[in-house]
């Protein structure tokens, strides 16, 4: 582990128990029967704990949505060529795409960032942190070097250290990457552990065969490449440039206290790899949705997380992550504008 | 049934399912895998066919949130006293309660009712629809007369007639009643019909004597109220103002093609209601969320809907959906704004 991730794994902390339970009071003296709001509460409550106050106020939200190739790609195991990832980032940066209108829709700022893609793609709303031309194919050995994965970590974290710094205190993740629900795959399969068939999933829309191929080309990468349950050698051996780079912005917001709002299997797969490098970094995650991938039930198990919404989303990019954010704005809402029952003048009945 | 009742009745029409159909056409050819939005594209295709265009564009949303006392008070059903109906009118109308948060975050207008609080609240952002001084104990007799159970329907189209001139395209509903979940639970009973203990839950947070007291008085009110499944003479017998008042805002809206996005129990008892006066009405129905009320699964099944969100929320006030109104502005976003794969010049593996 460089100097860099060391430093701030130091520094990441659990959400601070004492604030939890000083902000459901507070909470419990609104105009509102006891725990009425449910898990409205529980998020207002987690993110205090996370932010140490019981006053968060207003958190401006970021999606860093991070893009890479895969050479496990090679084996056919999605139903889209590998070109797709370029033209995506730059459909990303030109506002086309899924994400773009559903970031706008949270009003959250949407941060674009090559990882690492194979094609040549250039604009100026991409951040160009490419770690490589795409990752090697895993089947036939490591996708990266181990220095490239504590890059791709550091990458992360230096974003976060970016965003914080231009006043951003909710992050949500999102990934882009023809193939990498494969490596997400492998990379669960490795942590978990798991079967790859239990991790395995249709991605973008494969069929049976493709399925098939999909399952074959995990197993054989696990083969080539034993890893021994640790997040950054698995991540060397079968993640990607993007998914270092997101589990690197989940450890950054963990160190600097700012909540992190998962998005897919694939988003959980990097989580997944952070958890590994510190575990405390779980309680700052918040899981926004559960997908059809059906790995991703098993992630969210492993991470102890109960998914905001389950709407069948199976997209990536953060998609899930943005539909999360109103969420997360109107726990906090309730926390700093609503009145107390003393305020109101309403009768508490303390039910 | 009034004439205007009839007028409005009549003018409900099924969702359009040729513009269902033309609008995920639409959504097929935009840059993502197809269908991998999940319940974001159902959503956006079930709002273009009910207002029967693939361009809905953008809805202005409100919530109408309807506030009445209930004569079955008296019989201790609730863990608040009445006079809170009318102390959290003012605090609607004050901005401190929760849905002032979640409209304000939702950017709805809320427009708070008092369709018939036994309490004397005034203030210039409370419309006063009083059908009357609270309802009758249904226990010992009709709730109100059929006429008020008339004149709460027309009241709430009347509500929708100004909503729509006003330009609001889409319409949340809430209630506020204290005992108003034993009133829901008696109209479900009736109409469903089920038992009074598969109906009657903990609302604001009785006790389990509480909930022995509820079971016994809706049990009690339905004996004194036999109604032959009609929506109206269930709703005279043993429903709310409020209550009325919502069933009146579903079929006028649905009479405008205005998707109507519930709350909870009560709003399900009224939505139920409406239903059962003009069964195609549930077509412009959006169920917002499953609360914690048992007896809100068995409404929600009866209506076909399924929920967007499972929060644990009891609360009522519109509260659920108001979080559930930045889905539907994400799911027309989506429809609207998202590009092409042709004008992204995004390969289509037409998965």
């Amino acid at each position: 582990m460089s100097a860099r991730l060391s430093d701030v794994v130091a520094k990441i902390a659990e959400p601070d128990e004492n604030v939890r339970r000083s902000t459901q009071e507070l909470l419990d003296r609104k105009t509102k029967p006891r725990r009425s709001l449910g898990r409205i509460e529980d998020l207002a409550c987690q993110i205090a704990a996370i932010r140490g106050t019981t006053e968060p106020g207003v958190l401006a939200p970021a999606v860093v949505l991070a893009a890479g190739d895969h050479g496990i790609a090679e084996e056919g195991v999605s139903a889209y060529p590998q070109e797709v990832t370029g033209q995506m980032l730059l459909n990303f940066a030109s506002g086309g795409a899924a994400i773009c209108v559903l970031a706008a829709q949270a009003g959250a700022r949407l941060v674009v960032v090559d990882a690492g893609t194979a094609s040549d793609v250039a604009h100026p709303d991409i951040r160009d942190r490419r770690v490589g031309r795409g990752t090697a194919n895993s089947t036939r050995g490591p996708a990266m070097s181990a220095a490239d994965a504590t890059r791709s970590l550091e990458i992360g974290i230096e974003l976060v250290d970016e965003l914080v710094a231009e006043g951003i205190g909710v992050i949500g993740i999102g990934e882009m990457g023809i193939a990498n629900s494969a490596s997400a795959a492998a990379v669960c399969a490795a942590l978990l552990p798991a079967n790859p068939e239990q991790v395995c999933g249709r991605g973008t829309g494969i069929d049976d065969e493709g399925l098939a191929r999909k399952v074959d080309a995990v197993t054989r990468a696990l083969q080539a490449n034993p890893t021994p349950g640790d997040g950054s050698a698995t991540l060397a051996g079968v993640g990607g440039f993007e998914i270092g780079v997101i589990a690197g912005v989940v450890l950054g917001a963990a160190s600097r206290r700012v909540p992190v709002v998962l998005d897919g299997f694939i988003t959980g797969a990097a989580a997944l790899i952070a958890a590994r490098i510190a575990p405390a970094c779980v309680g700052s995650m918040i899981a926004s949705h559960r997908s059809t991938e059906p790995g991703h039930r098993l992630v969210l198990e492993e991470l102890g997380l109960d998914p905001l919404l389950q709407l069948d989303l199976r997209l990536g990019e953060g998609s899930g992550a943005a539909l999360a954010l109103p969420l997360v704005a109107s726990s906090l809402a309730i926390l700093s504008d609503m009145a107390t029952f003393d305020q109101a003048g309403v009768t508490d009945a303390g039910a």
